[in-house]
């Protein structure tokens, strides 16, 4: 776990400092803002904090740490679920992006614009509000996630089941890769078949195989009128049938199909004073669902409602109601966004975000939750997410006069990945693998499949330099 | 440019056909339906034509030939426009994936099917007839394309700037390598973040990684109504105001936003001869603009007359017709489909496969029509394609009274595509480079771009075995 660098230290800090000057370049002893991921699970101390103001300063950052064969790794808002933005060696250096941060608007009519890495995503939204445009990526973190940190994620989110994750959304691209070269993709066309898709392979790497320092993504019109309900349902296959519904009648204009549970919501409930719950009786589950148009000709809460008529009709929606204003709206959408916090209020839990096709979803749901009492009885498990897409953020406490989880957490994350492989989904569904889960990535896939990735990986940073120890977990750098 | 495998011949080729039987082996002798392009260009004879009817078989193929040293392409439906699907050297095997032919309807519910590379499009198109879903792939060859090439290609065509590429429809692949090793990627979700995409990798990488043996494609909910006009326009101005319109006030429905010019009308008018004009005067530029939507309360037919009238009212419109039927709406449809076959029948041509950010179509057309008169004076442009994402297909006929191009074939690509890159575009927008434009590309690619091509070539195929010449140029056969 020591140093592994085989340049002359000094001299490559000094070169860093001199190029980036006094803001650019902090130094060890004061890295610790950077250090440590949004969790606090991971995290070595760097030689220190390099923030580049342009791609040539990125550029030849890289260059010296190529020189002096020193790790880097590329850091944006900080917010990885599985520490993918932190050092698992001390001594590399950390990159951060954040004042890459210019937004060109020139091409917003044309439908997409060109951003830095270090762009956090609500400012891009604030942005282009007005522009008759938006960018339709949606996370809870977007208040501090950056541009480039989704891209190297590949982020997903609520409106991705209608809209993609981020690399149905990035047309071109510019990389800084590990010797420093800089590939400039960043054409702004969808189509672009001349030769392999470059732009594709960079999204979702975490980092691993270049640094993203720029992109042009693709806008959609923006919405001119949303409508956005909250329903109470008794069982999964009631979600099910409803989404189907949804989906059939008023497909051309679904965002977002999230689903909380009642577990969850309790939680929420007991630990976050500003929440309120809309409906008269407490149920199961409850679907938080959003439809948005471009038209204001699309009788959209006329549409909405019609769907939830029928479904009280069949017996599948117990209790709902419209959000008759932004306030109503932000104060329902805020039940599912404090999902994570509720939980986290609540002592000790284990994450797992998981993807089953939507209609497997009662089906992982029934299998998992026996697996889960199997393993640890009493655990309480909150699941929720996105049953558009069928990504479940499948978190569990402990049961209840219990504080930990008595070193199961491995046995639940490979059980739980296992079964939602099983049913053709996957165990690490839009937070990627980061650190947190690369030794389940080694039990769980296929070792052909790791094989391809170790020499992608390979044949990007044949010395392991780029943020080591993320996505395959092998000890390359001899 | 002779054979150059190091194996026993003799023994490959009973090897092969004794795996594969009678049928599923068809000696070079009769290879000739398969051994030529689409356009005639390219295609050296092969070894055989292997046509396994299942994944066991093309990975026991793949073996075979991978001891052998015996480079194998992958053939579809052989529609490529650059050849990408035929040989480039003598004696090399054609790994026909016409009878990988089921199609497993279980998922459709859920938004996702199970196909095999050897689907036809417009198979996959009926079968879906009336489920509620579709898949939204269309292209003017779709009654002969098939499900793999599609992928290998990444193909676009008119739904693309509304439902994506094929590389944005494709959730689970299972693709044999070079050596006959099976990759099962067939997981049936969205959101799949465990580790590097490879999913997208072999998408648009024109079988020279692997072969596409099975995909799990993305459906999305079916229309029930749908609007289909057709708009005569005098400037390329005009027709980007009007996609700008149809995008702002009917964004959530529009399918197509294509484009046709008045000489490629009047070729084919002159050259096919059930084409039938529908308005009453000429104008320089045709839209064909086509709306749909799931939901029936939508008042989808008043949205887009709303729109026209707007564009009458600006004088952008000169004038226009709505398909009231399916005969109708088939016609209209014909006069876009046909543009490449009347002009075919005109005589020799120069195709050109090009995208530019939609705002620049006009300034590239403009640029574009000098260009090419400067080279050769009296040359006839027909440029067709789709408004809604830029990409232009960009064809010259000769002069009148002219029979060839002089050998200037390779100039008018090179300033084309060099003009498509400034002006932020591609000069391969949806056809690939396939054998035809592997010369262009190293022309006009970075340096670096094609490194890093080059790269992940060798990662997959480091013998070069597979689809030789195609992507990328050099003989990386020793």
């Amino acid at each position: 776990q020591g140093r592994f660098w085989k340049g002359p230290l000094m001299s490559l800090e000094s070169d860093l400092e001199s190029i980036l000057g006094a803001k650019g370049w902090i130094a060890s002893a004061d890295s610790e803002p950077w250090r440590r991921d949004w969790l606090n699970k991971f995290g070595e101390t760097p030689l220190g904090v390099a923030r580049p103001k342009s791609t040539s300063e990125v550029s030849k950052i890289m260059a010296l740490c190529f020189a002096a064969q020193v790790p880097v790794v590329p850091q944006g808002g900080n917010t990885s679920l599985t520490g993918a933005a932190v050092l698992s060696v001390k001594g590399g250096v950390i990159l951060s992006l954040s004042r890459l941060n210019s937004i060109e608007d020139s091409d917003v009519a044309g439908g997409t614009i060109v951003v830095g890495a270090g762009v956090v995503l609500s400012r891009l939204h604030q942005k282009l509000e007005g522009s008759g445009f938006m960018f339709p990526m949606h996370i809870g973190a977007e208040g501090t996630a950056q541009i480039g940190g989704l891209i190297a994620t590949n982020a997903g989110g609520s409106h991705a089941f209608r809209y993609g994750m981020m690399q149905d959304l990035v047309f071109g691209l510019e990389v800084v890769l590990p010797d420093g070269r800089v590939w400039n993709g960043m054409r702004r066309v969808q189509k672009d078949n001349a030769g392999y898709q470059l732009r594709k392979i960079f999204c979702g790497a975490e980092g691993t195989l270049g640094i993203v320092t720029k992109a042009v993504l693709k806008l959609s019109p923006e919405p001119v009128q949303q409508v956005t309900a909250f329903l109470a349902v008794a069982t999964m296959e009631a979600a099910y049938r409803l989404t189907t519904l949804f989906r059939a009648k008023a497909g051309d204009f679904l965002n977002a199909l999230e689903f909380v549970s009642d577990t969850g919501l309790g939680m929420a409930l007991d630990n976050i004073l500003d929440i309120t719950f809309p409906l008269k009786q407490r149920a199961p589950f409850y679907l938080l669902i959003e439809a948005g148009t471009g038209s204001l000709q699309v009788p959209l809460e006329e549409i909405l409602s019609g769907i939830m008529e029928t479904g009280i009709e069949e017996g599948h929606i117990i209790d709902g109601v419209l959000a008759m204003s932004k306030a109503q709206r932000d104060s329902l959408w805020r039940i599912r966004e404090e999902q994570p916090e509720g939980q986290r209020l609540e002592g000790a839990q284990l994450k797992h975000d998981i993807s089953v096709p939507p209609a497997y979803l009662k089906k992982f749901l029934d299998l998992a939750s026996a697996e889960c009492q199997s393993i640890l009885d009493g655990v309480r498990i909150n699941s929720f997410g996105h049953l558009g897409d069928g990504n479940v953020h499948y978190n569990l406490s402990t049961p209840v006069g219990q504080e930990e989880f008595f070193g199961l957490d491995e046995e639940f994350a490979i059980r739980l990945g296992r079964l939602a492989s099983e049913l053709f989904g996957s165990f690490a569904a839009e937070h990627g693998l980061g650190h947190a889960k690369v030794s389940q990535a080694d039990t769980l896939r296929d070792p052909l499949e790791r094989q391809l990735m170790m020499n992608l990986k390979l044949t990007f940073d044949p010395n392991g330099l780029l943020n080591p120890g993320v996505i395959v977990s092998s000890k390359i750098v001899t």
